[in-house]
Parts: structure tokens; sequence; C-alpha cells
């Protein structure tokens, strides 16, 4: 069987290796269970150091739908529901995650994948002179992703506005930072993970996509905003008993400048990508600078893409034509970035 | 720090090392997301074929309550409980994940931890018999450990007694096999996996306290028993992007006779320490033949054992004594279980 | 105080006379309870003829929110989804109590109230079409009102269009009746009951907002579809211990063509007050037939309406008018609808 | 049809009299929707100058499961369960609805029918010192009912008791009035409501078994304990839109003494019945004064009884006896009292 390219997502190889050497490194140690080890103490500290928030919370989890869950569920009251875009990864790629749960995500309209604060704005007003409201599901979160489900990034600025708006309507602000090493190595980028501590309510850095086996980290900038937050992980299955597995990852993550490394490497290699598309006259649904590149691809050409390359295929754009996803991650070499620009010029 | 001799639990080291190793070499070989890998694909051939049930399913997931959540709640009827022991897992140490599904656990009596064919019959009988049983939870599966959370083990005759029970009141019969190593390879067990394939509707195939990293294989003997079973993990949260994780310790544990060496292992060193105990005259809580010892211990000589010693205390025996357990697992080493049986005979 | 002329809704007075007669006539005869009654089993049967379908099955329970929570759980499988227009009662008017069962809804776009099968069609092609469709809800249920929340038919033809599409993707088809009455008893409606029960797989017969005290009859048209209703019923808190209360309204309403007569009347005052309105040259939201009728008013004339007439605010129209609804109800008297036109003239 | 002497329940027969006058004298008055009218507000003062707490809450619904689910649901955190007898309706009658809301229900044994304060001070000693607690549900609740499901009393100081130890543990307690009317009438009762309003979290105050058509009082004698309750009751499908059928009855309960009459009578005539079983022998489950009477009745003797009187059946006592239950209400009439009493004599 012929190999493919690899740039279907940037889950598809395991870990950064440092990780797996550390993982081996201590195998044999033991370790005191669910989360209270040690190694995951220093990578808790370390992560709010990052975060410059001494004082906040760090847990890990496994997954990124399983974060969403819990996270929402442990914020929101029982009567409350979050706002999310339409595209946002809770509204549509969880299969019903988070009303499995109990509440609703509430979809508001999307800008490229980002959420507009006048579009949450305009919500809240009407929501508030709703003569009916208390018959309605009450708001009580906005979630976002950075960067969005579409590669785009937030600014400084949007957060800030996102973060007002919430303020003025006691909305949580949560921000799913699955791909967040990405965002963070883009140079355009200006949302530091202090940004993301200060504007948000709680957020996580995400392990899974970014170099770890599996894991992210939840963080909570105040101290103490979910009372028995570890019951409630346990509660929705989320606790692993070799909790350490997460922590030494995220240590791992979080020594030597790794969690930049891992995003540089693949931000480089998106870039040259697309300076190729664009020599090769490709069109890009819409402009992202980070590790995920949405094409729209003439679907005579899917066929013999798809012999030589591992992509994603989106969604149908029109009659003739369908919206592909090329990703690059830590485990992206340059190799393989060239020769995938020479196949997609020769097209 | 002076270490302890870490007899706490069997999920406090890594991972097997064969699985390790087996990690690294396939670190930078991409693989498909979400389970559908080929790795994967052969793990679940193994078990199967090691089960006697080739036409089953295997479903991997991350850990024990992660996995009985999910099955129970996708067997399950939303009108349906479970019945287990009022000791069971899904009783008292799970934070309530199967309620959070909303189902009771209607708990009966446990005899050395075990479930009573008959007690279940009884319970049925009356059930049946009650004129307002319409108002009541209706019992849907019967919830069993093997080992038992106190290390028995259900005998092949009792196993199949209450497959019959369960056949005749059309109640699912699930067994939790978090550390179903340590039963497997216990010389007075007669219940093999083919036989928990034969008497089981489901049952899961412990990893995280058998030397895997994470990770638990669901067996469903009769392919088909739960439709959308994929969709259902991932609502639960518990679906992991590189499923491949799983799937590859499963296929290290299933090659080699891997998973038969990591039980024999813990059991050999839990026989010699319970030889210890006995020369030292120390009391069991029950007897068991599997990797955990539950001993009655003096409350004067827990300080002194705690210095040197890594256990875990289970609950109050009397005022003046207390039910701590030991447990070995495939980490454990010749020379700790001598110092642990020398550190005994002196306390 | 003042009294205003009562035009806010259909549900503001207790319930057609012949239903508090025929309670005060059995007050003090014992019933069997929780719906077992006789009285209760004989509305059933008059509900089936009706419907004809005698084959079926008919529950009670207390409100439309309740009854739409309770049914469409009971339907649905845990990682299934329905999907409504986003109008719809389920969608905004519940307070999230569809979510709370676990349940997404999916929601379409609105035409005068109304979903369309050809974007049901589009959405299942869509969804089969998706490659990762099953990380998605899986859409099990289409949620229709007749009438709808803005008053508007369906018609036969575009009810059995719904039907066919939910056939061809196996979904079941459910219509929220709550105002199923005035539906019927417009001249221009062409779907009679045993339409409904051919085409719907469960629907209900609104009682709260059709001259009951409280009361919706849920009608499966095929025997058996949801085992254990009862105790589904009992789970959802929605099991009256007087069930007779519900059946002995329903009794009343299917006896000397009452509901027919109820809605007959509902519908004559609405007509003139449509007339009305149209000689006052005020313009309507979208034209509807049925009891409820919505407006287009000038903000500025608001104030000196609520001075006389007690209506509802919908939403806001534009920066200068809002959109108001009347409703009529059995309640609504000649000398009443009178007034109110001449008011509305007045303006 | 021979008709039987009416003793199976408190719910067999419609409502005490005075309340269908009112509801027929204000059918044609417009009130507005969903509890905001006049009347239950005048209901609400009422019943809270009745429980001596001018500043608390009162929220109208329709049954005791129903009830028991939401303000559970309402008070509790997601990971927290409810501590109740084995015997309580919420562990057995309530077919899951707890559960079903995602709360564990923790079953403590029964005294008869009783919950000890020092079985929960106990159980709460051993849930602090257990080392594992966070693994477990953490409990949030002490769930009583007044009378029990048994028909016995807790005393005052039974109640304070029960209070202190859910103050020190920081439990909310509530108890369940389903039968409360009776409790109240009965003579050796020192609990009023203005105590159960002192000592619990939240109580109800039963409609449906004392007199309503339906309908439940929840009393929360502190404002404010439940934010957006309202929304909460909507969202269990809780909230009737004619809000002021609850109301209303309960403003004529809480009229005239009404409350304190229905009470009376049917201790008057329970009294009558344990004198005459007391005359013919008969041996009681156990002692108890109100409303209800358990008897163990030899089973040869049930069918004659059956073509006479209609009873509960409870549990079997042993093999030769059975724990019927006969009980009395508003509706009990002397001379059907005097048959009863005729017929037991004669069996």
């Amino acid at each position: 069987m012929k190999t493919l390219l690899p740039f279907a997502s940037d889950y598809m190889e395991g870990a950064y290796p440092a990780i797996l050497e550390r993982l081996s490194a201590i195998n044999t140690i033991p370790q005191d269970g669910y989360g209270t080890d040690g190694i995951s103490e220093t990578a808790r500290q370390k992560i709010l150091e990052a975060c410059h928030c001494p004082d906040g919370e760090v847990h890990f989890l496994s997954g990124g739908t399983q974060t969403n869950a819990v996270v929402i569920d442990a914020i929101l009251r029982r009567y409350e529901g979050v706002i999310a875009v339409s595209t946002g990864h809770v509204s549509i790629h969880e299969a019903g995650a988070i009303e499995y749960t109990g509440h609703k995500v509430i979809e508001l309209p999307q800008h490229q994948g980002k959420l507009a604060a006048s579009d949450v704005t305009r919500f809240m007003e009407n929501f508030e002179a709703d003569a009916s409201k208390d018959h309605l599901v009450q708001p009580g979160m906005v979630y976002i992703s950075q960067p969005t489900e579409y590669g785009t990034l937030y600014s400084k600025k949007e957060l800030a506005e996102l973060s007002e708006v919430c303020k003025k309507y006691n909305l949580a602000l949560y921000a799913d930072g699955a791909r967040l090493a990405y965002a963070l190595a883009t140079p355009e980028n200006d949302v530091t993970l202090a940004d993301l501590a200060t504007y948000c309510t709680a957020f996580y850095i995400g392990g899974t996509k970014c170099g770890a086996l599996i894991g992210e980290a939840v963080v909570l900038p105040k101290k103490g905003l979910i009372p028995h937050f570890f019951t409630i992980i346990k509660q929705h299955g989320a606790l692993l008993a070799k909790g350490w597995l997460l922590g030494t990852q995220f240590d791992v993550l979080f020594s030597d400048n790794c969690y930049e490394k891992i995003g540089k490497t693949a931000i480089e290699y998106a870039d040259a990508i697309r300076k190729g598309l664009k020599d090769a006259g490709f069109d890009l649904y819409f402009p992202t600078a980070t590790n995920q590149i949405f094409i729209i691809m003439a679907n005579q050409k899917l066929a013999a893409l798809s012999q030589k390359v591992a992509f994603s295929t989106w969604e149908a754009y029109d009659a003739d034509h369908t919206v592909i996803r090329l990703a690059t991650s830590w485990a992206t070499t340059k190799e393989d970035t060239d020769s995938l620009i020479a196949c997609l010029k020769k097209l």
C-alpha cells in the first residue's frame, strides 16, 4: 500500500518525541493516582506561570469534546445554555455531548468561524427585552475557539470586546484551545496565554492536537470557580486513574519552550503550503494564518489529489467544487511539505 | 524523601514495557483517527479470538468509570436501572456517574463482594409480584465485577447461574473486568474469556489496572447489540481522536501472552505476601486469591507500617482495627515483595 | 381596576362549562388511580375513533411543554436529536426542556412558521453525505405544530410530503397540536384527525388551550410504539394520581362535538376580528386563518391599545412597529369581539 | 357492578367541594398565566402566614413525584445526592424520577418509615473520614416525609435533631408533605407548619392527597434560595399555563380552616377504624396515628375482604400474611366507616 502525504489532520501521529522519552523514563516509578502526583503539580505550576495567573487552577482532561462537556456543565447552572457560533465544535461536531449534559447550545451566526461581540450584544438585548424571557433558556456562557474550527484567530481587541459583553450580561467566557499551540505560534496573533487568562472565565490549552498523546489542560484563572471539580470530573467518567499520564505530558510541553516549538514548526510548513497554493492559483475558502488551510478545490481534481495526499473533505462549496482541509502539525516534515506543494502544482 | 514499598494499588506505575516500546516504534507513522486505524482493528480481532467469539464487537475506552457509564447507559432503556451489590464499583466509587446518565443503581446485598443469583431471583420475583411495579424503576441489567472490588472471584457455576436468572427475566448481564488479568491468572479461577463471552451480554477487559497506560476493551459478544455505539461514545466525551493509542496497547497486551504474563507475575507475588501474612499471624478480611489482599490490621500498627509501605486504607473494621489493602501488579518486584514480608513480620 | 378585553391568549379562562359540570357530577365517586379508571378508558376509545385508528394508544398528560419533552424523549434514542423550525415551541419557548432530557433540537428555517419538506430533505442529504456523520447528532424525529406557533396551517399535501421524507430517512414525525381544535375548525383546513393519525408517528390533541382546565391527549396510532410509556411518564414526574381528571375532560371534549364547537366559536370571532382589522387598515404579520392573529402595530398606538385590550407582544418588527398577537378561544364573546373591533378602528 | 367501600387511598375522589365551587365561580374571569395571577398571589400569602414565614416563597406544582424531582434537582448541585430512607417515596415509588435528573438517592435504614438523625450522623462521619470521599457522590440533602410513607410521624424533637445534623454537615433538609393535612390533624402530632418552616430548607404542603384535584405547594422559608426557579419549573415541564388552577385550590384550602377540617375528618374516621381493628383482634404492621393504617392480614381473609372493600396491598409479611393498607380522606363518610368496621369484624 502506497503511503499518502500526511496532511489529513494534526492528530494522526503520536507524541512529540520528548514526551515519549519522559514517559519511558518514569515508567516504573510509582506515582500517586488521579492527578494528585508531584509531576502533575509541577506541570500545573508551569502552566499557571505561562498564563501569568499564579493563583489560578489547572485540571487535566483527556480530549476536546470531553473537556467542553465537563467544563460547560460544571460552570453553567441547570437552566442555562451556552452561546456559540453555528460552526462551533460544540454546536455540531460533538454528537450532542453538550445537550447530553442537559444544556442547550444557542447558535449565533459565524463570521469566518468567529463570534462577533456585536451579535452577542444584540442577542442579549433581545433576550433582556423579551417579555417571556423566563420561558427561555437562560444564556449563561459564551463559547469561542482560538483558533476557530476554520483556523481563524480572534484578535486581542475582539477577545476584549467579547469579554466586556460577557461581563455586562454576567456570562462566563470560555475558550476552546484545542489547537492553541498553532494560534500562539502564528506571527500575526496578538493573544497570549496571559490574555486568555485575563479575559476568559475558563479556557483549555490543547494537547491532543498539539503534540501530546492525549490531554487538555483546563485553566481556571480564578481559584475555586468550580467547587468539587474533581468529583465532577469523576462523575463525567473523565478522571484517569493514572492522572500523571496527562500531567507528565504537559510538564514536557511547558518545559524548554516545547509548546512554542511545536506550534512554530506547523506554522512554517503551513505558510509554505499557502505560498505554494497561491503560486498554483488555488482559492482559499477564507484566509487563515494557522495550521489549517481550507481550499476550494474543483471536484474533478479530487480523485487525483487523493491518490497522493491524505486530506479532509470539509463541505460542498458548489456543484463543482468542494472545500478541503490540509493541516500541518509538529510531525510535518520539510520533505512531505515539498512533495505536497509539487503535487498541488501538478494537479 | 524515603521511597515507600509500592503496594498501594495496581495503577501506580506506567505501562508494561512492551507497550511503550511499541508506541515509540509507531510514533511518527500516521494513523487513521477515532479508532478506525488498522492496529486497533488487529487488536479487536485478537481479543475476539481470545474470547472465542469471532462475530462479536470490541470497542476501546479510556477508564473504568467511563466504561461503566457508557456501556450501562448504552444498553439500558431510559426507564431501566442496573442491579449491583452495595459494594459494587458503580454503587459507590464512581461519584454517581451512573445516576448522572439517568439510571438508578439498584443495590442488593454483597457476599464477599459478590452478587448471589438467588438474591437476584428473589428481587425479581418480588418485583414481578408487585402490584405497583410500573411505578418502580424497571430492572434492565445486572452488573458484576470479575474479580470483585474485594478481590474475590465468581466461579463458572456462579456465573452460569447469574446468566440463567438474567435470561429468565430479560436482564442484560454485564461484567466489569477492570482487574480481569489477575482473575484469569489465578490458579483457582475457572472462568475464561470465552466463558465471559458466553454468559455475558457485555463485559470489559481491563487495561489501566492490568499493564496499560490507559484503556479498557469492551467486548460485545453479539454484533450490533448497541446501534450507533460510536456516536454514543462520542456523545459521552469518551472518543479519543488518537484511538490507536488504545488499540495499540491492547494489540500488545493480546500478543505473546502478554496479558497472561502480567496477571501471573502479580498473583505469584500476592501469593507470597499471603503466605507471609499467615506466617506473621495476620487476619485477612476475607480470603482472596487475586492480586488484592485485604487485611484486618490493628490500628496501633498502622503508623509503623505507613513509614515503610504504601498501602490503601479501606474501611474501619472495629474501634481498634482497620481493613487495609495491599495490591500487586505487573510492576511488582521480588525485592519489594520480600521487603514487604519482612516488614510485616516485624510489625 | 378596569377590566381589559380578554384577547391575550386562549388559556386565560377556565374550562368549557360542560367540563366543570361533569367534574362536579363525579366528584365523590371513587375512581381508580393513575389513569386506569373507566372514564379515561372511554375517553381514549372516543379519541381513537375520532382519529380512525382504533388500534392505537392514547395517553393523557398535563401541559404542552411536558408532553413534548416526554414524547420526544420516549421516542428518540439517546444519541438522536429532533428537527424543528427555529420558531418551533420546542426550539425556543420551553426553557430548554428538550435539551434537559439530553436531546438536541436541530433548528431549520421556518416559512411562516412552517417546516418545508424540501428543507428536511436537503438537511438529510447533507447529513448522509457527511463523512463525519457519526460525530454528529443523529436526526431521529421531525417536530411540527399544527397550527404552528404563528397560527398557520400545514395542508394535507404538505403533511404527506413531510411524512414521506420522514419515512425515507427513518425519522419519526411528531405533531404538536396544542391548538388543534382551532386548526380543525378552520374552513380552509384540510387535515383531519385521521390524517394526523395516518401521517404522524405521534401527535397530541391539545386540551389546555382548547377548553380544558389542563390536559393534552397523546395519540400513538401504532400500539406498542413506546414500551413502558406509563413508567416513562412517571419518571418524568408527569403522571397524575387523579388521572381521571384528564380523562374526564377529554371524555367531555370528545362527546357531543364539543371539541368542534370550541374551535368553531373561536374561529368565527377571529374571522370577525380579521375583517375589522382589514377595514381599519392594519397589516397582518402574515395571513392566518386560525384563532391567533399577528398584527404589525405602530408603536405609538400600543399604549392606547393596552388601555383597553389584553394582548400579547410578540417581537419587534422594526424601529417603529411591533408584532402583537390577539387570540380568541371558546370563552370569547360576541360583545367583547365587537368592542375590540370598535377599539381597533378608533386607534 | 357492586361498589366497594372506598378505602384504597386518599386520592380516589375529586376535590373538597368548596374547591370546585370556587373554580366554577371564577371560570370565565380571565387570569394571568403561569401562576402570575392575583389569586395565586393571595394563596401564597395565606400559606406563608400559616407557616409564620412571611418572607419566604411559595411555588405551586402538580403532583408529588414531580415536586420531589423539581425541588431536589433545583437545590442540589450536579455532583450531589440526596439521603433518604430505603422506604422513602423518592427511593422506590417514583420510577427513578430523581435519578433521571442525575442525582443518586443514598438509601439509609428506615425505622417505622423514619430516618434517624443518628444514622445521618454516622453516615456523614464515615463520609468525612473516607480517604476517597472525592470519588463518592457528595451528600447534599436529607429527604424525609411527614407523615412517612408508613403513616408515622416525626416529632418536633426528631425534626430538630435532623435539622441540627443537616446544619452541621451543610445538608439541605427537605420534607415531603404529600399527606401533611393528616399529620397536622393528628392529636399526637407536635410539628406545626411553622416548625417545618423553621427546621426545613424546603418542604411541600400536599394538595392532591389532601382534598385538591391536583397541586402541591412548595414552601421555601428563605426567599431567593433557588434562583430562576420559575424557569427551572418550566424546564422540567412542570409549569401550568393555567397556574391559577393550582393557586385557586390552595387559596380555598387555606381559607376557613379548610386544610385543618379535611385532615380532621380523615383522622376521626381512621381512629374509628383503628378501634374497630383492635376490637376485632387484628395486628397493625406498626402503630400509626394518621390516615393510613397498615394491617397484617391473613392471606385466607383477603379474598373475602376484597369482595367488600377497596384497599391497597402493600407487601408480603410472611408466607401466610400480607400487609394491607386502608386509608381515609376528606371524602370518607361515617356510613362507609361503619360498614368497613362491621365487615372487618365479620372476616
